[in-house]
């Protein structure tokens, strides 16, 4: 039998089990921070010549120059065409679903001119050009392609760059497929800390982007921390997470594959489901149980049920409230009869799935939000990734004389306050004697 | 005579030496990271018996108990009451034109339902409680104070913190009046890592809030980094820097004004001239060294001048906005005629200043939009703090029993492709048979 967490919220000590089953900090690691230095240090000091040693290195994969290292668009054309065609139609579908809800996203520029004449506003601009990291081998996956892609143009980016590696020369058609998709740019067949190194500073082959966004391991990430300030980047993700709160009226065997989809993502994917139904609660168990034994990644969800797995049975929805704005998860199921009544009270959460049809797999693929979420209890300050992630803002300031002469004043006064004298004198020249 | 470097654009080597003199990298200081980790460790594990050891150790203010940190709202409003009739007022009405600006900054939530049901949207909310760092001692500053706090007001924030140190006991009536003013729930005398690790994990006196905000030293700084993650920052700002191009025919006395109101924010501040106009910056440059001698802070602005300074020489306005979008300054003057008419052509900038009479200075205190920017060429990346930095989204996803069948369907495909089947069976769970 599975062996998950069964707790009951008034039980005493509750709250610090709670808080330990939540804690997830990520350990950093001196060898791979110091591999990771050295990486970046040699790319960005020799360019092309690193970026092939280190693919010959990692990826076993021998290439004669620098502009090797591009994938030509044909290739992702061919890579279309190859793949079956409920794939390609699916990849079809998703990106045309997570653009139209994308699109909902697009900050405008405004402005409002006051009565004096001075004109305020914020102008709206997109990045110049964004990289985009995909993971290659095993957990290659196009739905990432897609998640972080689709915003970016939908920002209005002019140049997309993505990196994939290809170890041993082995290429994801579908990931291929999801870029020519999306309108990808270019891309090239590098992974890896060298990928992001490569990106961040350019290489006479690789153009220096403005933002690196995208999943990696964590050779990735670190790189990712370490060229942050040069380049912008997207969060740095913890492990996976959903939080099932469930009346007790779904099939249990749904709410168990729901709790399953993320528990399979990797041993550190946190599964929780949140009743008032103990005895709902026992049902979903045995068809954890039952089923489990039915998924090629059995050993995957098992030891993460194991480990960070919980059932939480709650006195009644308000106290299931406040466990979910407590926890404020990544992925929140609202598997009750009016999901929209409980928004209001909902304060934190990445996103919410709503009813006993939505299961959150839905949203990693096609429902149209994005699947780039905020993990490890970060929604109480963090957003999805969005086009807001690829626009940014100037603020505009056009001060007619009369408004110069007001606003001089009063800087004056609160300069001479802060002891900045010419911050007081630059303000004060625009005063009328 | 100020040394400054004088560059023309065209001149052979131009491009490298831009590069060198806009270089900045943040020196990681390995005593600083040492006692900066100590300083969290021992506030997360002892709270207030270490916040009074550091408080009267740093501070040199022995207090007896941890309620003894908190500054009373009667202090606040006493403040507001003996500072000088022109300060208040000057306080008042920057609050209100940054409140006034600011409210245009809000999201809304929004929601669409689609032809079969489908409903999808995205909610926003504001953070629960944030934490405000605000410095002490000399470099006090009331506006700091207001740009922080009203953003988190006007996005709904029902719990601001503000932290200041006292040290000997030294308050800053205009930083206590302007928390009056913005509406500052509590605030407590605390400064440097501590402070930042008293609000990212509470102690018995501090609440723990979501996000810490506001400048501060390097062991703030350092301190924001660690935290980052446990709660949310704002950005770790580089030294201050402005951009002036100027087509000639402003008073060349106001230009190096300008220029000098950054440089004398430290010595590392930046300040550059960019005009077409050979004989104006010849112009600026003898009016710098008359004025440079008029100001207290004379020293500070000589050493950035002279080690981060310069007046660049253009051909024409088209060199000058290559020049500026590559710089991406974080405060640019527009000082010329029709500056709107450059508007669409300008890509990066923290804020625009437009016109002869629209000094830097008057954006610092009263104009309206935030002061705090993004600093060393990362406003090709980010934006100036705003009301987005205090709410936060949350996709919404309820599919109807048509739409799931339709959705289930298509990630059940694409969840097949990416080798991950519990997700494919938790999406075909909801597609009709």
């Amino acid at each position: 039998m599975l062996n998950i967490r069964k707790l009951s919220a008034n039980a005493e000590g509750f709250k610090a089990e709670l808080e330990a089953l939540l804690a997830w900090e990520t350990v950093s690691n001196d060898s791979v921070n110091e591999i990771v230095k050295d990486v970046l240090k040699n790319v960005r000091e020799r360019g092309d010549e690193a970026l092939l040693e280190y693919t010959a290195k990692f990826d076993r994969l021998t290439l004669a120059k620098g502009s090797d290292l591009e994938i030509p668009k044909s290739e992702l054309e061919a890579a279309l065409k190859r793949i079956p065609q409920d794939q390609r139609e699916g990849l079809e579908l998703s990106a045309q679903r997570v653009k139209a809800y994308h699109e909902k996203q697009v900050m405008k520029s405004w402005s409002y001119t006051e009565d004096d004449g001075t004109f305020l506003g914020q102008q709206v601009t997109c990045l110049d050009r964004v990289g985009l990291y995909v993971p290659g081998g095993k957990a290659a996956y196009p739905s990432s392609v897609i998640m972080n892609a689709i915003p970016a143009k939908v920002a209005g980016v002019p140049e997309l760059i993505m990196v994939v590696p290809t170890p041993d020369g082995e290429v994801n058609d579908m990931v291929l497929a999801a870029a020519a998709i999306c309108g990808v740019d270019r891309v090239f067949t590098l992974g890896g800390a060298q990928a992001v190194a490569a990106l961040a500073y350019g290489t006479e082959t690789v153009p220096p982007v403005d933002k690196v966004v995208g999943p990696g391991n964590i050779f990735v990430a670190t790189a990712k921390r370490e060229v942050y300030g040069t380049v912008g980047i997207d969060m740095i993700a913890g492990p996976s997470e959903i939080l099932v709160y469930c009346d007790g009226k779904t099939n249990p065997d749904w709410i168990a594959m729901d709790l399953f989809s993320q528990a399979e993502h990797d041993e550190d994917a946190q599964s929780i489901l949140v009743t008032q139904d103990a005895e709902f609660a026992e049902k979903v168990y045995l068809s954890m149980n039952k089923l489990v034994k039915t998924l090629p990644r059995e050993e995957i969800i098992t030891k993460a049920i194991t480990d960070r797995g919980a059932i939480i049975v709650v006195d009644n929805e308000d106290q299931a409230i406040e466990m979910i704005n407590y926890i404020a998860p990544e992925h929140l199921e609202l598997s009750v009869d009016e999901p929209k009544a409980l928004l209001p009270k909902i304060k934190h959460a990445g996103a919410i799935f709503m009813g006993r049809y939505t299961a959150e797999a839905l949203g990693d693929y096609c429902a149209g939000p994005n699947h780039v979420l905020p993990t490890s209890r970060t929604a109480r300050f963090s957003s999805p990734l969005g086009v807001y992630d690829f626009q940014k803002r100037s603020s505009l300031i056009m001060c007619s004389a009369e408004g110069a002469n007001m606003l001089g004043q009063v800087a004056g006064v609160l300069a001479d306050g802060e002891g900045l004298q010419a911050h007081a004198a630059s303000a004060r020249y625009r005063v009328k004697d």
